[in-house]
């Protein structure tokens, strides 16, 4: 058995603790220090230890998705962010060059509901209602707790062998439409689907259909860029329905991830024991006060810092584009930088200034950069550096000046941190090539 | 005549934005971008163009009086901070040895009155008094506007030739003794003073006599550590005192201070309109997201963030030791400095990263350091660099590694700013031997 889960989001409605490297399936806020993603991977291998997990998901989140889940994940790269239907095509496309066989079932599960391990049971037996032919697509719907207008509705039909038929889809209603549609019985989509792999392959292949995973990513924007939803389950004669009626939430936004946190502060925060209804979130290295504040939230990262009354946070969505600049902060598969300091001269000389951190035994992949000079200080820890072909060992207090063009490679003894001066005119992350290197 | 402003205040209370360098009186919160210090020097050099400006602050507030008031104010420096009594005795010595004789009129006055033009022009009436010797010492009551348990009283008695006696002072009061003594006539005490320059040498020097400034510091601790009032003022029997009866104002606080500030967002701040009575101050290079926050006070700086109801905001003080921190944030003779990263490493090595700023034509002195390692790579500007002897220009993308022990000195020729990445064991700004060098 396949698990694809989805893990798409561009994670604006967090900010600022979201950015498009780290959406907020990958903030670690559970009180165990872990993200939704990883609890989300815990709960699907509990329920389903015999099937293989695979993340399908954009390229600036792949290095969060290796970091958290380690490397034994499989990972699919949407050459851009589109629906999920392009987005199953591609990973069953994936899965079918991997040697997975047409009739194998696989299920897809989005990485962010917070709901209890029945859910996953759920999904497990929608993988074996298809393995059984008891229908060649099965979906899920939630039963709700308010008529909200914020999720599409699946309305069942007749229950057969354990399993409903669908009558209807019915998208975003209103608040009127969506007590009339639980009046008739409607549930929440929960997005969750199983088919057998050549069902979907079918399916994408009416757009798409080359050999190579280079060629279908290459011709990506072919796919309409619509749910999975309206473009396969909709037109489903033969259509499935489990129900799930337990604790469900879509921690999408401050005001719903803030009511699930059981810690109220998060980093350096002080406060006066005044304070009330107030989540606080700090990620920078300074500390944070709060005096009597009430019902608040109060996220500060090296992104920005947002203070916003409860029920107005969901606001922040309409400011993602004013607040939108390069990540400041990522979690890569070797370890995190942050952006500490930007300059911007008035004749359109840069400089960026970064504190990364390596784990131990990680590396730098052996690269070149064409515009800009790079000035590493090591801060602390021991490792082996590559200059041009040269190796030699580093620790705290050396520094290495790298010129553009030249090529350079690290790797981390013992956890290795450095502070990195970038300079040139034009300093951005894809100004960057990378090379084969054997350490 | 002269003027001393006393320009003492450890600046807690408007913590995040002042610190121990930074005291609220330089703070550049008007809408002209000028400080309290600032304003209060343009308006006693109106009340009084004749008069010399001598401040007297503490070491670590001297290069902030210098960058805002100009190379030609007189500064005196406590050796530490101790109160009115010991700082005006020392201000005084100060003057002697600058060739003010003992008959020159002198008044001194706090930095930090929010209060207009007819306020410094009964300071000049006072020295007027004490010209025409009306009075060996004068004093100021002001007209109170609320029984305050904040200030002290001063309760007038006679009045002869337009002078005021004073009938007895009163420290600060519990409200209701306040009220008794708003009912008897009294008056705030302004801490304005005026006197001739023997008079206060005299009250002096039963304490510290020595015959050089050097010696006067050293033995600044010989001095009582209380207020010229109790220790000089008090005990005057030809005391005289002039009423001030208009606007006047301590901002002293955030709440006392944001009332007076006609502007509501200071930096980079987003809000979405729905906020009420918010004032909001970011120094920090990240955007600050405010939506529908109501009666708050929120502050960003190198040093920490500060989120409060107004009526709490007094609270800080509380919270002043705890968070105390080198400071991260300086404006030197020469220009900025900001700590962009402090990092320590369990070993013991540590590694502080500064942006320094230089305005054109300011040097850092030559100087060198045992303790620590220095890298500065230029991002912004040209200028002259000095090191054991040589000097070189430098401009932006260049990178110069300056190892402990080496000398080494810098000059501005535009405006240039550096990123500074100190290592070693011990880095502290005191680590520092300065040496002349002629550029």
């Amino acid at each position: 058995m396949q698990i694809i889960l989805l893990s798409g989001g561009s994670g604006s409605r967090l900010w600022p603790l979201s950015n498009d490297a780290r959406s907020k399936q990958f903030l670690r806020l559970f009180p165990d220090g872990t993200s939704m993603t990883q609890r989300v991977a815990t709960q699907l291998r509990d329920a389903m230890p015999e099937a293989r997990l695979t993340v399908a998901t954009g390229v600036a989140q792949r290095d969060a998705v290796l970091s958290q889940l380690g490397n034994g994940t499989g990972i699919v790269t949407e050459p851009s962010r589109r629906n999920t239907f392009p987005a199953i095509c591609l990973a069953c496309e994936y899965l079918w060059r991997e040697g997975c066989s047409e009739d194998e079932v696989v299920v897809v599960v989005p990485c962010d509901p917070f709901t209890g391990d029945a859910f996953f049971n759920v999904v497990r037996e929608m993988a074996e209602a298809v393995a059984r032919n008891a229908a060649p697509l099965m979906v899920m719907g939630i039963r709700p707790t308010y008529p909200s207008a914020k999720y599409g509705y699946v309305v069942p039909g007749k229950k057969r062998d354990g399993i409903y038929e669908v009558r209807r889809f019915a998208e975003k209603p209103t608040v009127p439409m969506a007590e009339k549609l639980i009046e008739e019985g409607g549930l929440w989509n929960a997005g969750v689907f199983a088919f057998r792999l050549g069902y979907a392959l079918t399916a994408g292949r009416k757009f798409v259909d080359g050999m190579t995973m280079a060629d279908i990513r290459r011709n990506y924007d072919k796919y309409p860029s619509i749910s999975f939803d309206y473009q396969v389950a909709e037109k489903e004669k033969s259509l499935g329905m489990l129900s799930y009626d337990g604790d469900w939430k879509d921690l999408g936004t401050w005001l719903t991830l803030t009511d699930e946190l059981p810690q109220h502060f998060y980093g350096h925060v002080l406060t006066d024991g005044h304070s009330k209804n107030t989540h606080v979130f700090n990620e920078l290295d300074l500390p944070l006060l709060c005096l009597g504040t009430e019902n608040l939230i109060i996220a500060a990262s090296p992104d920005g810092i947002i203070v916003s009354e409860k029920k107005r946070s969901e606001n922040v969505k309409h400011f993602a584009n004013e607040l939108k600049t390069r990540p400041m902060y990522e979690e890569r598969r070797w370890g995190t930088y942050r952006v500490i300091d930007r300059t911007q001269s008035a004749e359109g000389f840069c400089s960026l200034t970064k504190r990364l951190t390596l784990d131990p035994g990680c590396c730098i992949s052996y690269q070149r950069h064409s515009c800009r000079d790079e000035v590493w200080t090591f801060v602390e820890g021991m490792g082996e550096f590559v200059l041009n072909g040269e190796r030699r060992p580093v620790q705290a207090g050396e520094t290495i000046v790298i010129p553009k063009g030249a090529l350079h490679a690290l790797r981390a003894i013992t956890t290795l941190t450095f502070i990195e001066v970038q300079t040139g005119c034009n300093l951005v992350e894809e100004d960057i090539e990378r090379f084969p290197y054997e350490w």
